[in-house]
């Protein structure tokens, strides 16, 4: 049995205890993370630096709020100390109190990393036996998140059980410290997370590590297709489809308080196209991924900061229902690309209701992975295929269709933005909390994506590109390697009456 | 070394010892659970409105039982009494042994639902570490059945050793009640139930769980073709074919006191068409998995109610010999539909023989998968496959065929029964007995689908379509999506002797 | 590292310790199980009147040894008596003592069958948990082979651990009794016995039951083509080439005193033609397989008791050097049969020389898996690739070819010792032990096979067909579904020098 | 979160902790093992004459250390003797110290096996339960290297956990005994050792053993294609492109400390053509793996001696970066050999700067696996895809192209070093030190690898083939199953900047 959908799952969420029982992550973490762009190069400037830039291009009133420094930080045990770990003071010369503190001052969170093993990834001291002296320094130092690891486990892991019991421990010393600490697990998929992190952490990687390319096959990456979410060896350099591939096996798995993890985007990169990036941002939200941008912020470009800005796209990934899109339908095609790969396909899923009506909204994606643009379609009985019988009751009603990528932010709109933080080329110079563009740009630390959405603002619900009649279809023309990212919305009717009323 | 079939079969059940001792479901149960068509929308109304509706409209005479109450109905524990579930007296006001009694009266049994995790799949309370106390609690309130599964299960799965041993916490403790609880296990076919079930439980889920679509592939169900009996991620949304193929690689499991479950019945939910409703009911039969039926009987549409009275095909579920039927040939083709599926196949099983001959009776199942209507067949030789040598002894002689579908009841009949019952439209308003057509119809109640077998009632044997030859053929027209299905009866001769005389 | 092969393999032989240290199979066991035939329906009849036939027919003397008791002849425990197994007074009036008095002697040994489970596969007392007392019964009785079955093992199979750890429990109880027990491991291949088989078993079961089919798929049994080995439900109604193929991959496994089984023979129950039942009676010899009759030999044929009396394929079978042949091609081809398979494969392997010269002998096997007749060709550099190089010096000389199926008995013979047999028709009456035409039939008990090839007996050789020359290549017509079978006898020379002379 | 590449992966080797902590293997081993052309045929004379031989041929000076004796060396243990291993005196009568001393005083260092099993895999004694006593006798005996098998191990397999419990209980005897011994984890790749070796082993195995062929498909050797890593039958008889294939998916886990283990070199041992011993050599440098020669050195011919001798690809294999190879892109062809296969792969790899510029030189592998010679292609865009962004900026430089196979030793140059050594063709003469043509040969005993890429040794840079431009292509004829590699080095430009000055 499976979780309810639809109708009834708001009703449900009233009703269940919460799975992890920290209170956090009842909509997917929204942040940035070093690693992606900067591996082991990690100092103190970085962080303050990239947490004024957070603040100042308004990222942080669109909910990006940890600030996440990932591995390479340390110095070893202090055998004098509990063998707590020793931070690498040529990084961070004040220590991790400080620059928690700072972070804590841009109205920001601060998030750690290490590893669920004798090493860290990067070969520096793990975790694994100093579960409850690491979780200790943490809570001590202020931090508000940790994003643990899966490397040099010592074969602690290939059953479900063994990982589980592994990651657990991290769990209880987290909670045991008594600080809220969001608990994002990465063992990369391995012993389906998905079954047994839900109680005991807010998220759970489900492949292996995310690289900058659209289709690209690599060997380090090996499982793919029918099979992909079975995978002991996760690797890395998994491309964005793969990654997608694996995430439609799993997507009923998430949950408020726990998230299917797709790993950090690699928006702004510079690996992908604009039509890439805006597929992995969508998809991303759609799953209800945890967003944790993965670029460089001192040297964004204005359309990948447009992509990262989108608040209607945001809104789907924060909805209040928490509930993943799923993939409807996939076709493989002979419009292949240079690495041999051509395939299209659709995914659907329920979002709260922004009409007040009885019928949840629903966003709809259509991923073309096609070698050339096209035409894209999705009839309404397809996307509600979930929605009982062949036919749904949905199907048989006319629905909005708005478009969450047509009030994208203009690169103009995005440049003036980086121009005017004073962190622009100069990050350290100082902080600027000025916002360009305020009043058409959504804010949710004024107004939270659920209030938002309850007051159908505007700002979240993107442009009406069409009505779509009863048992119509969704027509789009998509970009090559590129998505149709649409919010439908209920026509009110008074014909129809509840099934529950029949 | 696998069971062993045909002649010697009924000689072997009155020796062996059962597997499971609770003396229950020496054929498959069968009964309704809410979920498929209600989810967690439950209430004591509609258990019992439903179960009247069970008795009037005969369902109860033809066997159905156990009305089953699914995921939903507590409200934590109690931590002043044991630590016991504590029901949900918005739904359940005045508890469940009040629920109970009122289904006893009315000659049903109750049965409840839980799951071998942390929560249940809704996210309420689950028994996993609390088996005895829950145990106690259902013992107490009289309840007959327990459906328990497998959500939230805290990483002990993955390997059979933990799952059985999960699993048979659950056994012992219901065991040590000593009130006879029918153990419904749903762990959806992880870690291969059929292996270690059957001396555990009086059924198991072999798949996850099924959806309202005839073939429709969904990524959320990943498992199918030659392989798809090895699935750890069992999920949901899976097609009827999809389970049918599952359910042919471990048919050979089932034996009087523990059976496959195929899942519930989607019949009257109204996402497929009556040709593959009765497909769905045919096999489920003939595999004997449980029969429950899962839709709203409230709204039944006399078509399905048609379907689900079909007494000539429940005494293949119900018929002694407990022996599923098999897969005997399975081709795909190119005449596939939307989904891109075509596929005939074939299966046979051994029934009691009502001939009194020394042959066991014959089901066979024509399942046409292909786009379009078409004749199908299948030989003798075929048929017969497992019953010794290229050309089985059986193959030789001829054969009554029955077709299990002539008699179905016709929607004006059912019509009329819906009609006559005080429930239809206005299902609390009382209680009503009146059979509509009683002398046409089975009532297992006053003679057991055993004895009915024995006598060769002509209400269970179908309507004779033809005699085949030896080494003949059986040949049906088959739907689009559609099923033939045959008893056939040995047409005594006195030219050949048992091989055991030979 | 895995086992050497050819010409240092005898120098190894013997100086290694011996796996299991029970003294037994040093070549696989030969004998009789009643299963294939009769199921449950055995007697203290059956078994004394079939250990005759075997003396009566010669097959004693040609090494078939083992007269196995399987399922279904124990009647429950006997509290009383340290809960020992009852035997089954109806089916064996006189206990197991007085039967294996009997087959004693006769000269014959006495298997009998349990189940490392609950119960057994008929669903009887099995031993899980009474090795030890059931190991005693055996013992007292007289018992020299069990075969243990794996129904019902309550989730302890799984890993190889699990189950070796379950195996060996028996394994040290039948140690425990000072008797020598052959043990005779029937777990299917789960787990990979082959791994941990040879420390604790004489052999064990590699796949799922064998049927009565040459190629007939059967979801029963549904692992198949290059991962076939893999398999975690073995089932039954194995066709003979899903087995030969799983055999592919494991066949060095095999080694003197534990065997892979790939369960007992099929020849003679009337499902295979003539050719079809050579088929399998080559290659179980030819990979070192148990060879155990299944068929009722009180109604054999006698081309089927031909192909059992083939002494110059046994004496592969028991050829001292122990080592399995391998598959060194395999093709599927367009010539296919009803069941759409069509394919052809050659396997080779060492012999223990018996030219006295510095090469092995070879067993050399051409499969015809086509659908129809055909000349098949193995060139030397095939058949010796294993022998070292792209050419090993073996392909460098001529080899005289015999045809082991050249003096196959022919049909008359075997007819007039079948009528000579005071048991034919009438296998109760007494005992005979008369052989005809004993001058040209080989006699293992006078002469072992060891024996027969270091003398180069003629009656063990074949019939010499031609000599292939240095580089060439063996050619023969190979009937439909059929099989060629050559020994390889390398032609004496002076001109090459030893490799290590080199 | 894998490893860290490229341009930070130096500065991270000065920092992070080794794994294994015995200090060995900062880069892979290089030796001789006995058992590709030996193997149980063992003895003094064989290992040292073959000791003396490494050192006569000038291989000990290019980095061949280890002189490793394979199983088949003990007779039994020495129950007075607290169960110690007992030597066989026949092989080696003067034990086993006095060997190593004669390979010590050659300046190289012994290598012994035993196996993690009950027996070894020629079912000698082996080490399971007898760690300790075993360490003790190899590091009394003044061994330095051990070769771990798998063979026999009653089950202690099939998890992660299991085998890295086993294979510790080694790690912990070697690092007890205070001597440091190369600890060469051999379990053929089972339970994905790539996992937890690094923290107990210096190298492990991750395939099934080789065999002197290219691509020759052997189903003793079953995994193969896209799953091929998931391998838990991994038999022998593994062809080159088998291994390769498999490395394909793993080649992250090498690090310094920690190799991934291909198995032992074939060059040499007559099955393959020049050009596919050059292929194994040459993707065994470059994916780190151990070179551990494998022929008989007593009847090298030129040739071979000219492969293993060639300082500019074994450079690529002791690059003091340590990071292997990856494979960039792979695809099958219809250009098939006599066994069907035809492909063409292209791997490339970081190396350590030998320009003193800021970018990486980096190795490249053109593999024609194609049944004809071909001219083959790689753009810089593709050898580089890993290093940041569509186009890295190391593709939008120029660099040199340096073949590491132009300066291969001549087949005469080869000829008089064999011929100059006392021992050719009478290995037991003498010792003799005198290297032929030593000034064109590379002393890594005078100037360690890390030295001589430091100074630009040209004796390890290749030849400069040509310059390939900014976005350019490489390209190469390469022979039918041969390959060609190249050491790229970047052409010192002032016009770009460093990423991380932007």
């Amino acid at each position: 049995m499976a979780s309810v959908v639809g109708i009834t799952a708001i009703a449900l969420l009233a009703q269940h205890v919460q799975a992890v029982n920290n209170g956090l992550a009842r909509t997917p973490q929204m942040g940035w993370d070093n690693w992606n762009s900067f591996g082991c190069d990690v100092s103190e400037d970085l962080l303050q630096g990239t947490a004024r830039l957070i603040v100042d291009y308004g990222l942080k009133d669109l909910g990006y709020e940890y600030v996440v420094l990932d591995d390479c930080w340390s110095n070893g045990r202090d055998a004098s100390a509990n063998n707590s770990l020793i931070v690498d003071t040529e990084k961070f010369p004040r220590g991790m109190a400080a620059v928690a503190d700072d972070i804590h001052e841009l109205g920001l969170k601060f998030g750690m990393y290490s590893s669920a093993g004798v090493y860290t990834c990067g070969r520096f001291a793990g975790s694994l036996g100093y579960e409850e002296v690491d979780a200790n320094s943490w809570a001590e130092w202020g931090v508000d998140y940790l994003k643990y690891d899966n490397c040099y486990n010592s074969g602690e892991a290939g059953t479900q059980k063994l990982s589980h019991d592994r990651y657990n421990t991290m769990a209880k010393a987290l909670n045991a410290t008594g600080r809220p600490i969001l608990y994002s697990l990465c063992n990369w998929g391995e012993d389906y997370p998905w079954n047994w992190g839900p109680t005991i952490a807010n998220s759970w990687r489900i492949t292996g590590d995310v690289t900058d390319f659209y289709d690209r096959p690599d060997p380090r990456c090996p499982c793919d297709g029918p099979d992909a979410w079975d995978c002991s060896l996760p690797g890395f350099h998994c491309s964005l489809l793969n990654i997608i591939n694996k995430a439609s096996f799993v997507v009923s798995k998430a949950e408020p308080g726990g998230w299917n993890d797709l790993d950090m985007l690699e928006v702004g990169n510079g690996g992908m196209s604009d039509a890439e990036y805006k597929t992995q941002f969508s998809v991303w939200a759609a799953v209800k991924s945890p967003l944790i941008m993965g670029n460089d912020l001192r040297i964004v470009k204005p359309q990948d900061l447009a992509i990262l800005s989108n608040a209607a796209v945001i809104a789907v990934n924060q909805d209040p229902l928490g509930s993943s899109a799923a993939r409807r339908w996939y076709y493989e095609t002979d419009d292949v690309d240079q690495y041999g790969k051509g395939s299209i396909q659709m995914w659907a899923g329920s979002l709260n209701s922004t009409t007040g009506g009885e019928y949840s909204d629903m966003v709809v994606l259509l991923i073309n992975g096609n070698n050339s643009n096209m035409t894209m379609n999705a009839t309404l009985v397809e996307v509600f295929a979930d929605s009982g019988g062949a036919i749904s009751d949905q199907a048989k009603i006319a629905w909005e269709v708005r478009d969450l990528w047509a009030n994208r932010m203009s690169n103009e709109e995005a440049q003036a933005i980086i121009d005017a933080s004073s962190a622009s080329g100069n990050y350290t110079s100082g902080f600027n909390a000025t916002r360009v563009g305020g009043e058409n740009r959504y804010n949710a630390t004024a107004k939270s994506y659920s209030e938002g959405l309850s007051d159908a603002d505007e700002l979240l619900l993107g442009n009406v590109t069409t009505t779509v009649q009863p048992m119509g279809t969704i027509t789009a023309e998509v970009e090559r390697h590129g998505i149709a990212m649409f919010r439908l919305r209920a026509v009110p009717t008074g014909s129809l009456r509840k099934r529950t009323e029949l």
